[in-house]
Formats: structure tokens, sequence, C-alpha cells
């Protein structure tokens, strides 16, 4: 089969160019496995990591790809490989990139969506923080550039499913689940001492840590009511919430006429990798484990305990409030996060720290790309200075 | 807003034109209640009834169609109402009907089904008795016509939505859920000693006597699966049953790519019936009960106790067959299920009529439409004449 990477043809039968930014985490290993399977469709032509040069070194030898970069320049990358940031921008602008597959954890992976989107290519978005602090920018962005936007979060590729195409006109709600985490059911007083080794005892996802954290604390499923607000073009009140501790049915859409749809499966992150790439079509595959409704019941659904949560609470009501405030509780989510992760804040003190910068740089504005990082940064400093006394 | 009626401009403003054969059954006074709230978008243009015909002068008078028949003339029926089986057909043909809902239970509904796709008209059709003893002919008269068969059995509404025009190549296997009836936790020796009641009393829907004996035998799933094959193109190997109690998710459909749709609701016909008339497009209606996973949580899947439903078995096995089987097997059951609802056969006497007359007249070939009726014909004989020796 003719390749033709780099050219302008226009084949159907050519694979595709596929950039995965972050290649040696949880998502990117994901992707690399699906993408190993798909050869005949996909080419990875791009690869970045942030420090695993290890296993960047053994991910470039197996796919060969045109293009390799690492944000961290620690253990001696190879000498043809490019570093720091600006490989992250470089790999997603490529001519020889067709989808940018954004994995990068934080909000390090906004300028390389960006990039992707001023040329026009398609995002394969595991990034969600992208959207969460820059939405009106990644979306005005795309219409711009002519780039599209598809997300890779399993909630977010279930409700694209469900859509198949139809218009928003036809939606009248989003029901995104949760599975509510390793503290679904702890009472105030145990979550106040829950340890780090609670938290990262995620019931039904394997995930990266941080992202394991954020769905202890629910501030995960906040991050994706925003992202669903700027992903479908839905307002606040057409997206809800519902608990699913089994985390088989990845989202519900009702329609205007009652109908409800929903996309269903055993938890794994190899569909929504796969169906970003595919979507509008599907691709034979056989990675993903056969559905057995018999083995997966009984699915059950709660509502969200949004009192106890309250980076849940937060997050969405940062969202609704616009400008710069869902940048600044997704930066001090992170930070605080981090904070938690080293040891040095407790579990209940996220919140803490997310409200506080909240009240403080709420308001700040966030029409631009510089307000929207000094806002991030502003949130990120109050938080760690707010700890540090 | 013109309405134009009995023109051929083709104008999207203009209500479609709908006839409801069986408007005073289960599923047509249904029907009604949802044309009545869509008033701008459809218009009743005829009515059939079978015999109550107090109910249809009513609806007659509240609709105002411009044809309306009665099948069996017995009270005095209105002077300018049609009469006779043709009045079915001739309804169905008629040149301000753009759809036709055929609601008629049993195979009395063949020959209104035949006419209406061979006239290129949309069939919404809810006498799913109609494609399993004639499939065949069925679909190749609506290929012939440029007809269409839109489904309004739930099970089947809820794979057309799941589809949402996506090709069936992309189908790896449909899952049609079943209540499992009245009788899914009774015994084999509780089954055998069912009586009329037992069998009348369906746990999750209200239907019409006839259907519900069926779906107490699961008959109603063999017939399912026949009418899913025939709908969608799909060999009987992708076609799988599961028993769900809740009858809240309507069917599951998994694609080449492992992920799964499905459609779910509150039981309740309005929305098959609203699909059919607007697919593929959603219209707007406050009918259908809100959606709350809460309320209806758990959700619960088991496998189908085929051999102790043996009616179910056979059913599958005659759509596999093929022929005049599937006919045999629909027009047995019919027979057996009359002789049971008026208390001259046993419940488990429904299954030995079916297996009997599959035995004796499974292998009459089904190729043209006089020999699937003499097919029909000949197993209702030998369920009435087997049982009345």
């Amino acid at each position: 089969m003719a390749t033709d990477v780099g050219s302008n043809v226009s084949d159907a039968r050519r694979p595709r160019g596929v950039a995965v930014l972050g290649s040696t985490g949880s998502i990117g290993t994901t992707a690399l496995r699906v993408l190993d399977r798909q050869r005949d469709r996909f080419r990875v032509v791009a690869l970045t990591a942030f420090n695993n040069a290890a296993l960047l070194a053994e991910q470039s030898a197996r796919f060969q790809p045109s293009f390799v970069g690492m944000v961290q320049n620690g253990s001696e990358p190879h000498a043809e490989w490019g570093v720091g940031t600006a490989c992250l921008i470089e790999a997603a602008r490529r001519d020889d990139v067709d989808i940018v597959l954004n994995a990068i954890v934080g909000s390090a992976g906004l300028d390389a969506t960006l990039a992707a989107l001023d040329k026009g290519k398609r995002v394969a978005l595991a990034n969600k923080e992208t959207l969460v602090m820059a939405g009106e920018l990644v979306t005005a962005a795309a219409k711009a550039g002519g780039g599209e936007i598809v997300p890779v979060d399993s909630e977010h590729s279930a409700i694209l499913q469900c859509l198949a195409g139809r218009p928003g006109v036809d939606v009248r709600r989003v029901i995104i689940t949760a599975s509510g985490g390793p503290f679904r059911e702890w009472t105030p007083d145990q979550l106040a001492s829950a340890t780090i080794e609670d938290a990262l005892r995620h019931p039904t996802w394997r995930m990266g840590r941080k992202i394991t954290v954020d769905s202890a604390t629910l501030a995960n499923k906040a991050l994706e009511v925003i992202e669903a607000h700027f992903l479908f073009g839905l307002p606040y009140d057409r997206i809800e919430v519902v608990v699913h501790p089994q985390s088989v049915v990845h989202s519900f859409v009702e329609f205007v006429d009652g109908s409800v749809l929903a996309q269903l499966g055993v938890p794994s992150m190899e569909l929504p990798v796969l169906y970003a790439l595919s979507h509008p079509d599907r691709i034979s595959d056989s990675g993903v484990p056969q559905f057995n409704p018999v083995a997966l019941s009984p699915l059950t659904f709660e509502p969200i305990r949004a009192e106890q949560f309250s980076a849940f609470s937060l997050g969405v009501a940062a969202g609704r409030k616009g400008g710069a405030a869902p940048a600044v509780f997704n930066a001090a989510n992170e930070a605080a996060v981090a904070l938690f992760l080293d040891a040095r804040i407790r579990f209940g003190d996220i919140g803490v720290g997310i409200a506080g910068a909240l009240d403080a740089l709420g308001d700040l504005p966030g029409d631009t790309r510089e307000a929207i990082l000094a806002a991030d940064a502003a949130a990120r400093r109050f938080v760690q200075e707010g700890f540090a006394c």
C-alpha cells in the first residue's frame, strides 16, 4: 500500500498519520496498542513523551515515526530527538500528521491543541484540561482553522457515538455517568482522613495518578461537565451527572422525543481511542472485550453526593461562571492534587484549596490565551502559597 | 399551513398523511394519542378497525379522516364506511396516505402491507406477523415498489435508533431484550398448570391479549428474532436474546469495533410509534415519561431459559429453516393461543401444537404469497384438528 507520507494527496486508502503526544503515559500506551493493531489504517508519524526516555526509545524503535520529542531533557535523549515544550507544537503541526492524539496531562497540552487546530487537523483529545481552561479559545481555533476536536474521554466518546451525526438541536440533555470513585460510600469523617493509597484505589478504571485522584474528589466529573459544554455546545442546564458504580454505561443522551441512547462496554480506553481515530466510521477491531450483559448485571444508578464532594460542585459552578473561572478551577485542582500526592496536604484540603482560589481569582478575565495562562499561574501560586504557611 | 391533501406536491411542511389500520386496538389507540399531539406534522387520513364500531365512530369524529373502514360488518356501520378485508387494502393504497401504520394483529395484515409497499409508502409496522410469515416477499415488495418498512416494535425501534443510519456492515450483532414474561421464574411444573389469568399478567407492558400470551410463551421473542432478520438483513447467528425483567433497555447493538449502543426508556409504545413516523428525524414530544436512571435502577440481565420455553426455540429454528416454516410457526402459534384463550387447551399445549405443526408442515415451500397463505391455513387446521380429538 502506498503511504505517501508528507504529500497532500487525498487518498482514502492512505493510512492516516497520527501524532501521539504523551505516548508513554496511560492513554498513550493504550493508543499505541490500538495503533499497532490498525497499521493498515493509521501510521504513527510522531511521538512525544515527558521524560520516560527508555520507553520512548522502545516505542520509537517499534513504530519508526518520522519525529520524536521529549519535553524534559533528562538523561541524554537521542541526538535526533526534539526537546522542550516546543517539540509538542512541532509534532502537532507537522504536514505528515492528520490526527493529533493529545494525551498530555494538564494545562501543558493547550498550545499543542491550538497549534493542531490552527493547521486544520483532527485533535483526538484526552487532555480535557485544554478544553476546560480555554474552551472558548479552543472551539474558536477549531472553527477558524478548520480542525475538529474529537473526545477520547469515555463519557464524551459515548455521547458522540449516541449522537451519530445528529444535530445538537435534537438533544434534550446528556447524562454523564460517574463511577463515584473509591469514596462513593465514605462518610465525611472518613473522607477527611483518606490516604493517598485510598485515593489511588479506583474501583473500575486503571488510569494515571492525577486523574485517579480527580476521580476520588469528583473534580474529574466537573471537568467532564465543562468539557461536554464546549464539545457539544450544550448549556449547563442540559448536562447532568449520575453515579453508576459499574462504569458499564459510559453516558446517556436524551433526545427531544424522550428517547434515550446509551453507549456501553467493559471499562477500557481502547474503544474511545479507536473511535476518536475512526469517527464517524467504525473500524473492525478485536481489542475491546466482548460485551456480555449477563456478566455485567446488575447495572445500578445513584444520585451524585454533590454536598460531600465540594470539588465537583465548585467545578460546575466555575463552568457556569465562565471567563477564567474554569481555568482557575483546573489549575487550583492540579496544584492541590500535586501537593496531596506529595503528602503535603490532606485529601479534604484539595477542595479547600480550590474554593480559596476561586474566591480570590474566579472573576479574572479569560478572553485571551495570555489572560488564561495568567489566571492559571495565579491559581497555582495561590494554592501553593496558601498551603505553604 | 397548506395541507394539499391528495396532491403529489412534495412540501416538507405539509403534514404527512397517516392511515391507521387497527385503530381501536392497543397500538392503534396509542398511535392516535401521539397523532393527536402532532397534528402539525401528521394528519390522520384513514382509519380502519376490526369490529369496534362505537370507538371507530368516536375516533372518526375526532380526526375527520377522509376514509373509514370496518372489517367485520356487524352492528350497522355508517353508510359511508368501507367494509370487509378489502377496506384494509383500500386504506393502504390511498393517494393521500404517506404512512401506513399497520397495527392489525396476526396474518390478516399481510395484504395491506404488500399493497402499501407496492405504492411506495412507508409502512410503520406493528404487525410483526407480516414480516415473519412472508419476510422475503415483503422485503422484495419494499424494494420493487420503493416503499420502506419501519418497525413499531420497541425492540426493533431501539435497534433502528442505535443504527442511526449506519450501514448494517458495521454491526457485529444485535441483542434483543426480553422481559421474560410473567413466567420468568416459574418451574416446568408450575408452567404446565398456568391459567389464562396468569398468562395475561405481564410484568412490564400493557398490551393486547394475543401478544401478551406470546410474551408468556416467549413465542413473541422468536417472532422478533425473525423480524430482526428481515428488517436489518442480519443472519440468525448475529441476533441474540437476553432477558431483562425491567424492560428499560429495549435492545443493544454491538458494532464491529466492540462498541455497544442501547436505547432505553420507561416502557411505553408512544415512542416507537412516534419514531416510526418521524424516522430518521426526531420530533419534540412531551408524551414519553422523563428518563430517570436512579428511579429505574437496578437494571438486570439473565440468560433466556430456552429449554423451558419451547415456543421460543421452535420459532427461532423455524426462522433459520426458512421457506414456509416461519409462516407455519406463526399460524400454529396464533391458532394455539386462540384455543388457549378459549380455555380449550392448557398453556403447555401451545408449544406442543406448534411443534406438531412444524413437524408436519415445516418443509412446505414459501416462495409465493399463495404458498405462504396455504401453509398458514394448513397450520391453523392442523392445530385446530389436532386438539379437537
